[in-house]
């Protein structure tokens, strides 16, 4: 039976789940309705309309909609973090229909200092999926802006962020190195992605920011095909991602955890490969980490009755 | 008595130069007319333009005028390569007055692979103009595309880029970095363009990809104003480059150089204070390195008789 709607509400999308009382997914929903592109009606509208013809439930949401510019700000909690810590400080928004929208706080790292915000919710939703992740495990969450975020019995201990995503965007829109290209019809080429992962890899210390222009002198020189250009840039991103985020892991005298990759399957498949160019084995966590999360913060909140505990 | 007209034609602008005999500039014009912003009449236009009320003299031009979609592409030849290569090369364009313009080819590292045009003009001019940069010198021109050059020997012996200008541009303009900032009107804030600096400097191996989204989470929390946003990035991203060059020389056994900055008096200014951060003393080339440059080679290539050697 159906006990909590579930809102995963970012800048691009908007995400709705219908949970049952165990935590498991009776329905989902997806509506491009970001931050960026909310329907006629803004927000309010958006929340009508993700939800429509489902029952009147308790309602929870994770992610930008609680950031500046969003629906109501929300504080960023200092980390070390878990769920009950979330669960005690969810916001309240009532919305048209006179019943309450619960909101997910953000958080913030202070010896970045960095940010986040619906991140938290995957990977706590990733652990409660995963228990073995609990006591020490290392999250990563490509995309936009890439999230490596440590986890210690059962927290989200601290996290650094890098803007991969966004940088390959601009870069190949606005930038000379996307010029003659014909834009990212073609950054599934496999070898050229795994091309430039190792150039990133192998830029040592000096890191790729030094080696990037010979995407363009490539293109010109012949050596790099004109439509690969795409698939070569994300993956000297990518690999410098890795490159910077090992390299920093290194110097603080830590141990390398195996990542998890949490996020699109797709997505989540390119950084196993770039992964496998450093040797550094990864594994994919169990989807709808989002949901999963949001369900244990509205349990822990008293949200929902759990009627058994989330598989 | 003026010898040759001498013309510095980039993307964004058209320098042109009336030059001596004794290659001393009897006048200097700047126009906007660089490859993407050429007036009716496209380069011929621009030519007759520039060089409106000078004497019929020889003429010849470098930099991006000789790129792929310039007036005409000019091949690049590979370093180690100076003066002479450089004259024997030139390339020809018969203008609409019937007489020539010569073209100066571009360089290519293979090493990178690596491209530039116009700034091999400029290094040669700045090492004419100063002999003692002929053995062995870095010289560093800041800009769009920043780069490291290696001088031995009176040649060119090799060269790396950093788009560092390019980068600060997009990602103020069009990544989340540059929201709620309002631009680079104060971009000259010079203490968070040292901090910047030095947060790049302190990034260690990891490089300071890692860093740059404290930018937001700063912004975010305060500690760094909303104005001096930009700054900080500026700063980030110059001691991100000299951080990864001067990886990159540590890797190579090299012995560093103390670098010679060619170009724009007010970024070198910005170069030489963040290189001061980094304890390393620099200083900056006499101006004019492209006129300099386009002269010996013009020289050399017999298109003006010296009436003595060039100061």
């Amino acid at each position: 039976m159906a006990a909590l709607i579930a809102l995963d509400w970012g800048t691009s999308s908007l995400r709705g789940y219908l949970l049952a009382g165990d935590g498991s997914i009776l329905e989902t929903r997806r509506q491009p309705w970001g931050l960026r592109n909310l329907p006629e009606g803004g927000f309010a509208a958006a929340l009508a309309g993700i939800s429509r013809g489902w029952p009147r439930l308790p309602r929870i949401a994770a992610g930008m909609v609680g950031a500046r510019g969003g629906w109501r700000e929300m504080p960023y909690l200092a980390t070390p973090t878990g769920v009950a810590r979330l669960a005690r400080a969810l916001g309240e928004i009532v919305a048209a229909d006179g019943a309450p929208l619960r909101l997910v706080p953000g958080l913030r790292d202070p010896r970045g200092p960095d940010v986040m915000r619906g991140e938290e919710t995957q990977v706590l939703g990733a652990v409660a999926r995963d228990p073995a992740l609990a006591a020490r495990a290392t999250l990563v969450l490509p995309g936009t802006h890439s999230k490596w975020v440590e986890v210690r019995d059962g927290e989200v201990r601290g996290f650094r962020t890098a803007m991969t995503g966004e940088l390959y965007a601009l870069l190949l829109r606005h930038s000379i190195l996307g010029a003659d290209t014909g834009g990212d019809r073609d950054a599934g080429d496999e070898p050229a992605f795994v091309d430039g992962v190792r150039t990133a890899r192998d830029s040592g210390a000096a890191g790729a920011l030094t080696r990037i222009f010979a995407a363009r002198a490539r293109l010109l020189d012949g050596s790099l095909a004109a439509r690969a250009v795409p698939a070569w840039l994300s993956g000297l991103l990518v690999g410098e991602e890795i490159r910077g985020m090992r390299a920093r892991c290194a110097e603080a005298g830590a141990e390398a955890d195996a990542p998890v990759l949490v996020g699109d399957v797709a997505l989540c498949a390119r950084y196993r490969l770039a992964l496998q160019q450093f040797g550094i084995a990864s594994r994919t966590a169990a989807a709808d980490a989002a949901a999963h999360g949001l369900w244990r913060i509205a349990a822990d909140a008293g949200l929902v009755s759990p009627t058994e505990h989330p598989r």
